[in-house]
């Protein structure tokens, strides 16, 4: 086993999800999860017969969904079903929060009876998996490939914590932490150990956060034992093949590139295969850098992190341009129409941005939170909680719309566990500094070391740019705020006590660092001025060739065709936003519109014509643009992010 | 067997290949393939042992090429070593026209021999295919669907009859009546025949083709019978695998869309499935209706035409975009860089269209042929007839280049005896007129009737539109002349004697239709000026949304790396070519190359960037475009047809 290293003193860690009260912008979207989102989750669960596979006083159900079949019909391996403890998890953790923030007798009973079932599930060597221990009795830890087995203990490990932070309530983190201890048994380098990890990542993040709250640091350890382990030679998963008596080459996705267990992690250099996995090790991976000061591993990640962003992400933070990988494919391969980019993959590199700001402050992670959240992550849940998008393309023929539920139900409870505990993202807390790396409406209850801070933001955020931020203090003390300046804002200002501050030589990585003797009370004004701006691609990106993306704060714009008619591709606009007007939009309360002059191609008729040398006429239109995450809230239509651009 | 009804008197049909004489633009272009292609065909057909598979005094070779495998690694049923005889036979046609283009005793000889190898290959009864004969005896006629049995007798009996015309010689077409016999005899409704018919469409044209030559009105009664009895319940491909003892539904290409056997021809109205098989269907199709003046079938096909030309056709003539199946997928689905467009069937699609012209002169066919003829089928042959193009993109980032060869040797030897047949293409005959369906430099010795009768044409066409027709008689004589006025030109004239005529009156379906009594010695005169055009696609094309393509006369354009730098989607043409200025392209002989004025993008530097706000410079330049056809025979790199277009 190695050695337990102490976790370094500046390393910046997220608050829990209870010590931020969200109000505003965010606080809308946590009330209608827990308004409506979560007990549509516990619905779903319950629809599905979750329950009846968890609970073992119930009969054993018998398997619900069809197996994935291989081409000549015989069945591969995994079942939706085997991972459904994740999903009930990820549930449980959405519920958490919504009970934090509105009492909910009914749902906490609700929540406590399953925590109890999962309780009388547990084996008494603390084994806990609801597949492997009721449909496949004696099979558990055979293909750690593709079961989701470690996966799924991971998911519940977070669903502990956050549970434990809402209600105080031990009985799912006492149940973790026994299983945590029975892997911790299970998996490591000594004789009678299995050298194993899971084909999905997550179980590392997971220990993370298990360790945290519990001050387990074997957590830590075993994380990074997973970390360390995942592509090793002898293949883990070939060796397990072969003892179960298969073929390692049957494996269904063909390439370890698939689940990011064909090199060890620090030699991979390419962001590949499963776009999910691949943010999910990332952010363990991360985790374990923050809480060991790994900077190899941080090398390492910075590197991938570069490959992501500069090649490989659409403008809305979506990742994953394939549906049949459910993941990357080849660099500036970003088509529109038909961008695969799950929900869970932006959730999944908002928790990696997140993560990466472990190290300190950096815009270059920090943006790229935000735009992923504000855009690629957010447009997978409905204004009203209600409805979801499993899948998030940058144009839409008018067929997609969001679904109630979805074959694969990730999605919707991993945006709304995001979405209720967006506090703890807004944040980072080191031993003698906060880093506020997102704004919004909120008071934060943070611990700077051991002094008590309140930060409280007044803003409108993000429909405006001014952010008043007042110190709390119970006492004067000294500390650093770090807040970042958005890299979309050209002409940043900021003031503490009403004297301007000169914001260039206490700039550092894109935040203004203050340190000072505060005595509390004071107010820093931030002003982040909001003009809208057209984005363009770099041109190896052949699907946003001669079009260009309207943004405004953080907000990557749509335009759809309840406000713009149909033929959304028959609109240039002039390539410059300065002139946008920018006005509510309507049916979508509260967002901002921009409205911009454009052209209008109108072509006589095509009937029965595939080409012709008529030219079309030209007339002046306005188009009206919205937040691209609202799309498809209200008629249903076309879509377009990038639009045709003149010159 | 059904009646024998009598071949329409009106019916036109296309001249043999030695009754014209073709120089200019196609001459160059059939003297490469005399010269060159040719023989390298040859050498490839022994370099890949076709002949060791067909002499039956060798030994019986091994299996050379592997099966297709499916998924799961067993052997699928298909060789390409199945259909080398249709590669031969493809070649000794392309050698038979150069043959009689140019006297070569040492090609003739390899020819002989080999026709002499299939006259000892051929059975007693008349049967006769290399592969069932040597690799697989015993399994004859036992897999239609995929083993292309009768296609490859198809491909034999048209080589038989261009071997004939071309030097007299009868051995080959001897051999391929009698086995026409046996097929016969094999297949019809009759107790103990087979009600089948082949799962890759081809012989149904041959017969016509081989019954047009040796008066055997029989061979139409099978072409007509395989074409009636395509797609009939119970479906003849199910019975057959049951009677093999093969599961119908283990299709490799799942459904029989595929070979267009889902359904009888004439309740098909979605041109589908794969382009060759479907264009070499619908060209039997066609020549039964010429044979049987088959206003149904004529019907059906102009339903399958309309729905191929105005919703699947590049405009480049290239059909088919999708490798998957070689073939269609969806209307408007016509992206350019991953264009399959297989030159074989932009090949078929002239056939098809050259045999639509079988029920009178129509320019809604022989614009298209003309089209597909000098852009999508050209394009699959270099200049020296050495390499070729499969597939035929529309778009290319710089790695698309000839082959020497294709491990499916199609389209080679297709797009030479194409070629080296082109004088067939550019006449129809009817009883008592003929059609000019395809300019060039040419004396065409034709046939009305009874009357015999030569057409001199004088012209640089395709680079100019003045076309002089001397017509040659032995004595005078009543006959009409139908001259067709290509779609493209707008201001067409043409003289008689020097009288001009009015052109509006006389004009049917876009051709000029002149009835007189000829004296011989008069001289036609047409003008059909030729502009430099821009085409615009329908939007619901998504790749060609903001472009436009180039055009002048039957040439489509393109942009080549080798004349305008790389990076060719950053330049944006005024949509107006009436500026643009004709000249010589530059190491393409003879070809008018057209050059306009267009203005670049230049971005700064994208070096890890993937979105930025900053505006490219626009600069002013010139692009040069030069015909499609022409396009990687000089120094390799990008290529584009589609440019953007200012708006």
């Amino acid at each position: 086993m190695a050695s337990l290293e102490k976790p370094i003193a500046n390393g910046f860690r997220p608050p829990a999800v209870p010590d931020i009260d969200v109000h505003g912008f965010w606080g809308d979207r946590i009330d209608a999860v827990a308004d409506k989102t979560v007990m549509i989750l516990y619905e779903r669960c319950v629809a599905a017969g979750m329950f009846d596979q968890i609970d073992p006083d119930r009969p054993v159900p018998e398997v619900r969904m069809p197996f994935h079949l291989r081409s000549d019909g015989s069945p591969d391996t995994v079942n939706v079903q085997m991972f459904w403890d994740s999903d009930v998890a990820k549930v449980i953790e959405a519920a958490a929060y919504a009970l934090y923030r509105k009492p909910n007798p009914d749902l906490e009973e609700k929540m406590d009876a399953i925590i109890e079932m999962f309780g009388r599930l547990q084996l008494p060597d603390g084994y806990m998996n609801s597949w492997f221990i009721r449909m496949q009795p004696g099979k558990r830890w055979t293909n750690l490939r593709d079961c989701h087995e470690l996966y799924c203990a991971g998911h519940l490990m977070e669903a502990a914590v956050a549970y434990f932070h809402a209600t105080k309530k031990r009985a799912l983190l006492d149940i973790m932490s026994r299983y945590a201890n029975h892997i911790d048994r299970t998996f490591g380098p000594s004789p009678g150990q299995k050298p194993g990890y899971c084909g999905h990542e997550e179980i590392e993040l997971a220990l993370i956060r298990l360790g945290r709250t519990t001050g387990e640091r074997r957590y830590f350890n075993l994380a990074r034992y997973f970390v360390e382990q995942r592509g090793q030679q002898p293949h883990y998963f070939d060796v397990e093949a072969a003892e179960r008596g298969a073929d390692p080459k049957q494996f269904r996705h063909r390439t370890y590139e698939y689940n990011q267990s064909h090199l060890p992690v620090r030699q991979q250099n390419k962001v590949i295969g499963h776009a999910v996995r691949a943010m999910y090790l990332y952010s363990g991976m991360a985790d374990v850098a923050t809480e060991f000061g790994d900077d190899t591993l941080t090398d390492a990640l910075k590197i991938l992190w570069d490959d992501l962003t500069t090649k490989q992400m659409y403008v809305t933070g979506g990742i994953g341009p394939a549906a049949s990988n459910e993941g990357f494919t080849d660099y500036y391969d970003l088509p529109n129409e038909s961008a695969y980019a799950e929900t869970c993959a932006s959730v999944g590199l908002v928790m990696l941005a997140s993560r990466m700001l472990g190290r300190g402050p950096d815009r270059v992670y920090a943006d790229i939170m935000e735009q992923a959240l504000y855009n690629g992550a957010l447009s997978g849940l409905a204004t009203d909680g209600a409805t979801f998008f499993y899948d998030n393309p940058l144009e839409s023929r008018g067929k997609h719309h969001r679904w109630t539920w979805h074959r694969c139900p990730c999605c919707p409870p991993n945006i709304a566990r995001t979405v209720a505990a967006i506090g703890s993202y807004m944040y980072g807390v080191s031993a003698d500094e906060a880093a506020i790396h997102l704004y919004g409406e909120s008071t934060a209850r943070l611990m700077i070391g051991t002094t008590p801070v309140t930060l409280t933001q007044n803003t409108n955020y993000p429909w405006d740019g001014r952010i008043s931020i007042e110190v709390g203090l119970d006492a004067p003390a000294s500390f650093k705020l770090a807040l970042r300046i958005p890299g979309w804002c050209r002409t940043p200002s900021a003031s503490v006590q009403g004297d301007w501050l000169d914001v260039t030589p206490i700039e550092n990585k894109g935040y203004l660092r203050i340190e000072r003797h505060w005595q509390g009370g004071e107010t820093i004004v931030l002003d982040l001025p909001m003009e809208a701006r057209f984005i363009h691609a770099n041109p190896a990106v052949k699907a946003d060739l001669g079009r260009a993306a309207l943004a405004r704060g953080p907000m990557i714009y749509c335009a759809e065709e309840v406000d713009n008619a149909s033929g959304l591709n028959s609109l240039i606009v002039e390539d410059d936003a300065k002139d946008a007007n920018a006005g509510r939009a309507e049916g979508l309360d509260g967002a901002v519109a921009l409205d911009l002059k454009a052209r209008r191609e109108r072509w006589s008729d095509w009937t029965g014509k595939l080409y012709d040398t008529e030219k079309p006429t030209i007339e002046e239109t306005n188009v009206r643009f919205v937040p691209y995450h609202l799309w498809d809230n209200r008629a249903p239509g076309e879509m377009l992010v990038w639009v045709r651009v003149q010159r």
